[in-house]
């Protein structure tokens, strides 16, 4: 039996952290994985040198990891086709405006019986309808592509803070195949069958986290808080099974992917940051992205926006309350009290 | 058709939280419910004057809630027999190692057609098994007990704080009637029928909470607290349907008392507290409950302990590994890391 060979495309915090894992486990499972492990990097320039030599001889990524070192068998390369030439499993793990792109080029040049995991959060959701990364992937290669998410901040996964994580995988014996790729002492990964529903709670999850920093903002108590966490796991759970029917399984909301990766975004991270300060300082959203955030988008309130629009084309906003009411507090003007009272 | 006739049976903290809304709501739906709560009250003596004749003239537990005026047809009763005597409906809430003695007292005094509803979070677990209150109550008094718990801090519900609770209730009409005593704009109730779920929660968010506390006090990131979290609420549901059967939904641990009161126990809350200082002093429980509780025992420890007995005896403890480690942790000086390794 020939044993896998293992690419990863991408190289941000969280790729790195992910080469980290897939570095050490591919040298340690020798019967299943090519030692080797070919990581696409997008060049640049650091401090005068290529951030691929600076990978391949200090075996760090100064810019998106430093002081992590990553394993000598991490390879990066500049030239994606170079990268995935021959590869059997793919990590997608790079920004999803870029997946189009990059699967294009790489199309023709993968082993016959290549398979994909995308570790890229969020989904499209138009009022057409909604694209999971993993079926855009798999469309464009042609190839069963998988999905990883859970309660992960790349920089406690990269310094071997116990986490755990969920792998969506179709194919149990593909299943299997990830959990070995991934699973470490301090990284447990449990694997379902339901990739759908592990990718819309990483997308669905950031619209709760906006309403739990309005309640943080509101200076609403832990109650309050708990019932806002805890309707937004109900409505996510809902959105799911109903246009996604059966495949999207209860069971996923108990995994790390839902209800675990759910309670990280509500209690920290940048959704729940800004939706506080929005709260406390009634200032629009743009602005505190420009103050907080450098002008980088927040995911909560464009995916609250696109919830909107493809509910409202389905005439059903009636039926998820939360999400309906996050939307119209941040986009239409909604007393922010509403996040309790009409929800 | 006659009007159902409500006493409460304490007036503690909750206990005056919760008799303000049945006094509001009795007071609101006069076609189901006569418009005079009795409420027992364990006589005190207050400044000089009783605890009773207090509540009754000022409207005010200057004791246990002060500072929130209580509905003036709420009465205060110092006997127990005459608190019940003719109620169809009895709400327990009361500190436990005080049911079986009080329900002694009652018997034979309440209408023919009595209903009950336990308040009282816990349940008793021996090695020889477990035992809800709602059994106690309804074994003693011949009569159906339902059970309310819920992501409920007493001082919140009281200063009308919105939140949600989660009524538990076999008899789907019954269901309907405690749902109009204690539904409130500011306290919302679900009903579901697994009174057994409900109460399981009530108990075991303890025991996860020390875990919880354990993660802080050792410094770790929220991605660990969450899987601590996440593994805790499983372990919760597993422990109802090995030891309850298909009476445990699923969706149970959906509701507030399920993943909303967990999220409320492990973010704030004594239990976390207290093993938060375990971690970071090493002093003994017993001594840090001296010094934090005012000699008062910390409930998840408590609790820790008697399931491990439970799973003793049944062979069991492989199967909880994250009750079983809080437990050895606690009780038997295990390596604290633990908490990470051994789940």
């Amino acid at each position: 039996m020939s044993v896998e060979n293992v690419c990863i495309i991408g190289s941000g915090n969280w790729g790195s952290a992910i080469a980290k894992i897939v570095g050490e486990n591919t040298a340690r499972h020798s019967n299943v994985f090519q030692r080797n492990v070919r990581q696409w990097v997008f060049e640049e320039n650091v401090n005068g040198q290529k951030l691929t030599d600076i990978i391949n001889t200090q075996h760090e990524n100064v810019k998106y990891l430093a002081g992590v070192p990553l394993p000598t068998n991490v390879v990066a390369i500049p030239d994606v086709v170079e990268a995935c030439k021959g590869a059997t499993l793919i990590v997608f793990v790079l920004p999803h405006q870029f997946v189009r792109g990059v699967c294009e080029k790489m199309k023709g040049h993968l082993a016959p019986n290549a398979r994909a995991i995308s570790l890229i959060k969020g989904l499209e959701i138009t009022p057409q309808g909604t694209r999971l990364f993993s079926e855009e992937i798999s469309r464009i290669l042609d190839i069963p592509c998988a999905a990883l998410s859970g309660a992960n901040i790349a920089d406690e996964v990269a310094r071997e803070k116990f986490c755990e994580s969920t792998v969506g995988c179709t194919h149990v014996a593909d299943g299997q195949v990830f959990h070995k790729l991934f699973d470490a002492p301090y990284f447990r990964i449990n694997v379902v069958q339901d990739h759908v529903g592990v990718q819309l709670c990483g997308a669905l999850k950031n619209v709760v986290a906006v309403g739990a920093g309005l309640s943080d903002g509101l200076g609403f108590g832990s109650n309050t808080k708990s019932a806002i966490v805890r309707r937004g796991l109900v409505e996510m759970r809902k959105f799911g099974q109903t246009f996604f029917g059966d495949v999207v399984q209860t069971e996923t909301f108990f995994e790390s992917c839902g209800v675990a990766d759910l309670l990280t975004t509500c209690m920290g991270g940048r959704n729940r940051k800004v939706a506080e300060a929005f709260a406390k300082t009634g200032k629009p959203i743009d602005q505190l992205e420009a103050e907080l955030l450098n002008g980088q988008k927040l995911q909560g309130t464009l995916t609250a926006k696109e919830v909107n629009e493809f509910l409202t084309a389905r005439n059903m906003v009636e039926e998820f309350p939360l999400f309906t009411t996050v939307y119209r507090i941040c986009y239409e003007g909604l007393d922010m009290h509403a996040i309790v009272r009409d929800i």
